[in-house]
């Protein structure tokens, strides 16, 4: 089973991994982060789990840099050739990031289970952290759009988030639970609970609609802290205002504030947000404003101190 | 169907595959090669055809020459990753090869026959010749050795022909028949029937078992050529003369020409093994003896116009 007083940080993809990296640097084999799987998906006979890999490939130090996405030192053969033999290409796969979900289709097909492959995966790359599916069992968020229903990589990396977004749900979500490893850390008196800044609707809800999370977030012994995805009335990265908008919500920090309240002890707000301070504390949560920016290493780790320390996690 | 009057060749990988490249200038269009399947399996969770890609990759002009197999300006960044994480690296994939392996089971997975994906690859490779799997059927080499019964790629590739071979069956030869294109070929008045320098046990006598196609040469209208693989009692290149060993079977020209003797009309002798005439022509075949080792593209052209030119196609 699980130590005690771990720290479980909620995570969806780049956002999220930035600030993981940071808990990462300061509490190494005491963090477990839980991935949203929502995204996951089967493509040309592999399965793919984006936002997983992306804080794998980012606490392992091979997060590639210049794309935002995938990982350093990838080469584009594979893709090149499939584009000349006229296959599909709107998915980016880097001949090194196949090779990851080649093997991980090969584990599931031998019967491993998503949390061992995890287990396996951050034993390879020599992350300390725990990194686990936030659920093992399907999870697929289909984004309801004025073009129809729409798998989420479809949405997102095919058609880059253009269509308007009327609704979201999360297709399994009311059947999976949390990844043994992940109930395990919420079950055994963990020291805090971290929301990590990814997307509200596409990386937080998916994970927050798993049965049991969210309940187990309500009913928590342990604080609970967030970080706020919107700065300044936006997103760093990713569709997260645009979708507000098109879901009829004000693109702001107090936004995303109400949709936590329940679940959460403290909200981190940016710098540039901090006249919002006051409609977030009305909301319930104690705020904390920090310099939410993540750009240097030393920036994630301030910032996951920051978030740390508001609920007496000391580092 | 297919044109009267084309020129029918039976390949296997490398050796095969030269003087189909030495056909393949000489006719053009007018060339159907029928590829040996038996090698034929799925790894990693891709279908891979190791000796059509072979024949493929040289009519394209895309060989590894360095390398003997695989495909030219080829990288490496999936099979270094799958080995830095614990998986099979035994069978060697580069990034390039691998994607055509990746589209060729989604394209089976999508409903399409071999022959039509192989028509499809022909075409995005510039590849005039018409390229085909012996078979649609599924047929797999099995080799019997001193380790028990091993798949080919076992045998070949992990095991590096090592085990000491006792006998060979073709599993599915008995219920497969030949693919459309290959049966068209041979049924609408061929020129003639090429046999290439193949392995003659894992190479011609996979695509030999398949239901008709040794009756359709015993019964043959048109003439049919066979060019020796062995020359001085070794193989180019390959594990011929290790399994004729293991086999009993004297490591002579004399010896394959008594296997394919039935068939054909014309047996290509290399210089080397002028002396074997008189008991290659005992046989029944007429000898043509010639240069047969192919280093030169003009080593391959030459050759195959002696072998056109000794059933009478001018070229």
């Amino acid at each position: 089973m699980s130590s005690p007083n771990r720290v479980v940080a909620l995570s969806g993809g780049v956002g999220g991994a930035k600030l993981a990296l940071g808990l990462s640097d300061l509490l190494g084999a005491r963090l477990t982060v839980a991935c949203n799987t929502g995204d996951d998906f089967e493509h040309l006979g592999v399965t793919i789990a984006p936002d997983f890999d992306t804080v794998l490939y980012t606490l392992a130090g091979l997060a590639n840099l210049e794309l935002g996405w995938g990982r350093a030192d990838e080469t584009w053969s594979f893709m090149e050739t499939l584009e000349a033999l006229g296959g599909e290409t709107w998915f980016r796969l880097g001949d090194r990031d196949l090779a990851l979900h080649a093997l991980r289709t090969r584990w599931l097909a031998d019967g491993a289970t998503p949390s061992e492959i995890a287990a396996q995966l951050c034993a390879a790359f020599g992350v300390a952290a725990q990194l686990v599916p936030a659920t093992e069992q399907r999870l697929r968020t289909i984004v309801e759009t004025d073009e129809g229903a729409l798998a989420f990589q479809d949405y997102f990396v095919r058609r880059r988030c253009a269509p308007r977004v009327s609704a979201i749900r999360f297709e399994g979500a009311d059947v999976a639970v949390p990844a043994p490893a992940l109930q395990a850390a919420l079950s055994n008196n963990p020291a805090a609970v971290v929301i990590c800044p990814s997307n509200p609707y596409l990386s937080l809800a998916p994970i927050l609609a798993i049965v049991g999370i969210a309940d187990a977030l309500r009913g928590r012994s342990a604080p609970c802290v967030a970080v706020s995805p919107v700065v300044g009335g936006r997103a760093i990265k990713g569709p997260t205002t645009k979708i507000m908008a098109e879901l009829g919500i004000e693109a702001s920090a107090v936004e995303v504030a109400r949709m936590l309240a329940p679940l959460i002890d403290v909200f981190v707000l940016d710098e540039t947000d901090r006249e919002l301070a006051t409609a977030v504390a009305n909301l319930g949560p104690r705020v904390v404003v920090a310099q939410t920016v993540m750009i240097t290493r030393a920036d994630k780790v301030d910032l996951a101190r920051v978030a740390l320390n508001a609920v007496g996690v000391t580092t």
